[in-house]
């Protein structure tokens, strides 16, 4: 009988914001797979559950998804991973770990969708998602009462971004690293000051930080914009 | 030396779904508080944690926050409720739990805030909030890509819920449970058919429901429906 899939969300760099069921279903999994763009590359999901699990005597796989601009590339790669993820799961269970909430932005849906299209079954844990764990840390409600939240990554073509800060009274702008200057340029235009945002950069990370919107600072790759247009509540 | 207050996020209902941060938090804590609506109302929360860490020997205080029409006497019912937790403060550190995810649609984070102004020292623990939990349990992404994603309560009185099914890929009505013919009439105006849309009731509870979004069914009072514009990928 083949191994199940399952898709455990390992939260957003704090080892203790697993969850006990991610934790225990890591435990009872023989093989650990992890997603990467290239070959080798570090895996912050993976250094997070070092953080809470005992891995020694575990397979530990790196799965491949690389960025490719060629669609054609993108999609024979991603076949190529999905292939490998089926081979594991012949062998047995498969906990496939990722960062934050897995339903989340991540890829594991899409392989969750093709996976059990092949016929084997999957379950996906959830987790806390970064947006959650930053909110928390700058002590500030993501949203209350009768308020709406959009989260958005911050993308150049699309113009949620735009709506968003328009219509609702929060917004958690993910993907922000290398876009301070845009966003802060779109704020101006809806008359929004640099004081309704906190800046959210590697949470749970060694250097995390959470503190002022400041478009002169550099930021990690994992840095995300919390803007409350009714203020911080501070 | 007065106590701490801690918001501790206990998840979706799920006791295997709490963190191991809030775990131990609660383990450590003399003085357990949740909060009500009206006095020996049950606790969703106070079930979920007797799940996962024996409370035998702790203090569990009940904090009343009643729902009163008239604006003054809610008013004074919330200083009460601060109040208390104050004395409580005096005398050590505070779990208060919180259901889901204490940043999203909690009466905590207004606590939090005039604790901290009485000058006790706040933490919140994040948590798992119930529509990661139910977009995992249905097996389909909240949000993907470039996508964005809102999450707005149903409200009679407000625009936003128009908004987000106007402009957005993805949409997470809370608190759904009696509106959800109307919510099936405002998703006609935008030609969304119901088979793009997933209804989560008391995820993980006894009675929980994921399933297809049926006007003529009865909901419990945790009722969340999850609209995906684009379908639900299966």
């Amino acid at each position: 009988m083949p191994g199940k899939l399952y898709g455990v969300s390992v939260g957003p760099g704090d080892p203790e914001l697993i969850t006990i069921k991610a934790r225990k279903r890591i435990e009872a999994s023989n093989t650990i797979a992890y997603p990467v763009r290239a070959p080798g590359e570090e895996s912050t999901a993976l250094n997070i559950v070092k953080g809470a699990v005992d891995l020694s005597g575990k397979r530990i796989e790196e799965i491949q998804f690389e960025m490719n601009p060629d669609p054609l590339v993108r999609e024979s790669n991603y076949q190529d991973a999905i292939k490998k993820i089926a081979r594991l799961l012949d062998e047995g269970d498969v906990s496939m770990i990722n960062l934050g909430d897995a339903t989340v932005f991540s890829t594991y849906m899409h392989i969750s969708l093709d996976i059990s299209k092949l016929g084997y079954e999957t379950e996906t844990i959830p987790g806390v998602t970064s947006f959650c764990s930053g909110a928390a840390e700058a002590g500030i409600p993501l949203v209350i009462d009768d308020e709406g939240l959009v989260i958005v990554p911050y993308a150049k073509e699309s113009n949620q971004l735009f709506k968003a800060l328009r219509d609702f009274d929060n917004i958690v702008v993910m993907k922000a690293f290398n876009s301070m200057k845009s966003l802060e340029f779109m704020m101006n235009e809806f008359n929004i000051s640099k004081d309704k945002a906190v800046v959210l950069s590697n949470i749970g990370m060694a250097d995390q930080y959470v503190g002022d919107f400041d478009t002169e600072k550099k930021y990690g790759y994992f840095t995300t914009v919390i803007i409350k247009k009714k203020g911080k509540g501070k």
